[in-house]
């Protein structure tokens, strides 16, 4: 995870998990939408998108086709919800953080991935809002840490971090998202191929808390470090 | 649940569960899209949407807005998914089906109820294409049922089927989707507010198990009546 | 004519005329668009669509088509000037009536059976408003009833009220919308195939004339019951 | 009526009737849409536009939107409606006229002068067509001639060929499309403002056949005239 | 150039350069959009469309596909980037002017043709202004008058004005904007085969800064005479 | 300019200019589109986006908007007409490149960096279809190579490569594109402020030849480099 490999954004970081490289960028302004005004509550929200090229083979472009695809929906608004549940809207002010998570190259796991690097750069555009005195020095509007995993099935057995080959031949495919603290804000599986038991899918949310709890390491030991500076 | 509302459908089911009332129609039609030609395997979608006055407050049309928002996608998507878990689409042969499920009313739940009336559907509408002809005598197509329930928590305690008013302050929404023999096809948690632990989680599965169970018992009784005759 | 079908919308009717069924819901709103406002004067318009399999084959969706057809368009133009031409704007007041046609089930004659179930769903909507204190108790929206009928020629006969089979070879085709006391609103005729001569003309009108009357008493029937509760 | 104003389309006129000014182009191209291959009948259709200051106030252009108007639907199907209704498609053979009349300035009846204009342009393009040898020599595409007229009522009393300030203020407008032998192919009458009554509408459809039976007249002057030699 | 063909607009011209037929409407209001309010600036902006049978083969129109092409969007900013660099919007006031050039029939060049023809129609909708008293009397928004040519080569040679079989054989075409002292607002030229050497990049410089002087003079002389009395 | 920045393009540059960093992605695929079929050549074309926040302040996503601004139209058409003049698409063989230029951060200058790593990528793309046997051994598609630069006047004085301080106050604003061989493919000035005249002018055509001819040098040195192995 590379902090503030952008120069504008208030908080940035490209990810690099194995070939899979995701760039989030969070951008901090003061002010809420209308339907919010008035309220003392801010916003935090997500857009997931892939570059055309990203993937083994070229995707056309959701802005030349002129909608956007169920899927990349579905990204998005999971992304967004898994930031949203470690944040207090309250404390936030009325200020907006949107997270713009660009997979420049997908090799599996790009959605768990985002919401893993977004939780970095949402943390640094807090600390910029604050630094700018839009957020209050006293407030603390974050709550807990959030990572995310996917898990999945392979020739039978329970395996983590799927990459892309593995994805697309896995049984079941499940992403979890966690916070630090190791409790539960979202959990998708779905059955590829075969339906799958009650100990099977034991076993997934097992592998799946352990593979956050080291990503929460990760993330610390990122925070921890100096960013680079912003040009 | 009653079976045969439609007169031109090749299946069909008004789905009322509570104040819940969800159509579903299933078309049945010879032949598969241009991508899957000549490969002897079938085909099925779905479509979920709902009417502007399903719910308490009037919304837009996707029609009018001209794009089908998130949630539609999400849910059309899911309810595919589900359906395609207990078809061989190879028995199926060449030939397409796809499920409309239009919420007439809604009072929570209106994804689940869609899955559980579609696969009644379903089954009536691989009965009209065998009957037809299109789909070989001997195939078996159908390798298990499919029923759908939403679990949620409410003042922290789990609760199965939730109607709107609870499922608007439900602090954890989950959608499960079970095969009849009691497999999963999908998890779908998201906590709307606390984070869940993984004793909740445990309580929630469980519930949810004993839900689908009863819905598959539904599903078969109201399979075993005959049908309403189609004008 | 089943009043109150639906538990949320101010007013609603199913409307079921042969096998043609047709959703009808009116949503009473204060307040009026802005290109409105300050005029002391309602607004009513009125949606029509039809659900992809309430036809003997499926139609695609206008919404994931992106954008609405013409023929959908024109009717809901069509159903909303009729409901206008019987409403006192000003005596409305500052409120927004919308009228939606959702067509469950298609068997020709379906926007005439829009427009007459959607006056009964718009009284009652009226009612609500008034019970609200939205509309003044000495207030009188309604100036007259409307009902609409198709009317065509088969066979070189004028004939009333136009099921599909019958609709799909009709020489002529012509929908007419009459007060209640027998004024017009509109005429629309059409030659599919051979254009038409004054005295056929004359007949048509003479037939639609008698169809309307029949169709005002059973609005005035269904109005003069109790409604069902709605929940 | 100024025949062939353009010098690419196989027909064009520019109709002026009092300040309204519409021009209809006519495209003849040898073979058919897809749907329509193999059954050796042509097909012809027509689009309706109206240019952004062809009104007194600037409109927005329907491309900019990304969507066309509910109106300007209604208008097209109208036009290729009517002129239909005079063609033998099986004469025609396969082959394509498109006819479009876009409004240059706007005063008043401009779907009526577009359907009288474009029938003119439309002779011209059989012509054509006949010229190059893809419609037989034998063929008679041609049943009859058509044209269009507006009539409404302005004070109470009938009026032919409203302008626009009579047009905006008039209690009923009504487009009445006819055969040169005063035949009906479609009449389209509505109440703006009070419901009219049957000797109201009998005087209606009296003034459109004379009007109607003078468009006749002019049309067949211009097609006796030889036509501007095209460039 | 035919000055006020049209009625309603604050100024028109109808350009006919060869068989290049372009209609240049301007409309003036008094008012800016939103994000220019309360800077005491005016808006002048342009929208370029040709009609579908403007060309010697059909075009689909762009409002039926749903969006702009490319090309339109690209010559719509060109001729309002073209237009503001001889207005000076301070002098202008709080007043938006529209330039709307509509391709009634295209031979070659009508981007230029648009410009200089939008130059004659916006000298016109600024007296407009001035008349109403929307722009003050003292005010002098005009700092120049524009006008702009193509020019391209043609089998090794320097050509002005190209019509369009030359036009689609050019192998570079370059169009040259030009304020009436002979500055330059834009230059595009595109080697449409073969790349071009700096001296005849040079000669074709030369050959546009005469073109467009030649037109500055017909615009003089159109601007000199009363124009048509509008209706 | 990095090479093979990207594991599964055919070619892939990320080219770094000040601050200005733009991922060009080339992909190449055996086949053309139908409308090519069937005449041995191929097809190269382009596609420019810019991230939501590679911009100071955040843009909203085309994709979520629903169409493509006409800046970027201009652009991705300009990056497409700049390489096919660089290309031999009868030597290219029935094979289609398509090159996507995206924007991750933007600091002045993004159009002409595209052009400029578009190049390389190109020519790896080239390679990589030559080692695929797909481009014959023999062929030799390239004719030249190609560069941009964007030169401006600030404060009355020529300048090149401009960043975005300068680029957002220059008076004028240049795109120049050049051959290997110093011959011009495009020339884009425009007048931002004050129209310029012939002098200054040529003053800029200078300056973008001499900046073009070090940008050839930087292509050349990073060709000649061993490209980083794809993975």
């Amino acid at each position: 995870m590379t902090r503030n490999w952008l120069d504008h954004a208030e908080g940035s970081v490209l990810v690099e998990f194995g070939r899979t490289r995701v760039l989030c960028a969070a951008s901090f302004t003061p002010g809420v939408p209308r339907w919010l005004k008035g309220q003392g509550r801010g916003w935090v929200t997500a857009e997931y998108a892939m570059l055309p090229r990203s993937t083994n083979t070229r995707s056309d472009r959701e802005s030349v086709k002129g909608k956007i695809g169920g899927r990349t929906h579905e990204i998005s608004r999971l992304v967004g919800r898994s930031l949203r549940a470690v944040i207090d809207l309250d404390q936030l002010g009325e200020n907006t953080i949107v997270l713009d998570c660009d997979v420049l190259q997908a090799d599996g796991g790009t959605r768990t991935a985002a919401i893993t690097g977004a939780y970095v750069a949402l943390v640094d555009a807090i600390e910029t809002g604050r630094a700018q005195g839009a957020i209050k020095a006293s407030a603390t509007p974050l709550r807990d840490s959030v990572a995310a995993v996917s898990v999945g099935v392979v020739a039978g057995e329970p395996v983590l971090d799927l990459d892309y080959p593995e994805d697309s031949t896995a049984e079941t495919d499940m992403n979890v998202v966690l916070t630090g603290d190791g409790r539960f804000i979202e959990v998708q599986g779905t059955a590829e191929g075969e339906p799958f038991d009650r100990p099977l899918l034991d076993a997934l949310l097992d592998l799946a808390a352990t593979g956050c709890a080291r990503l929460t390491e990760l993330q610390t030991a990122a925070l921890a470090e100096p960013a680079r500076e912003r040009a």
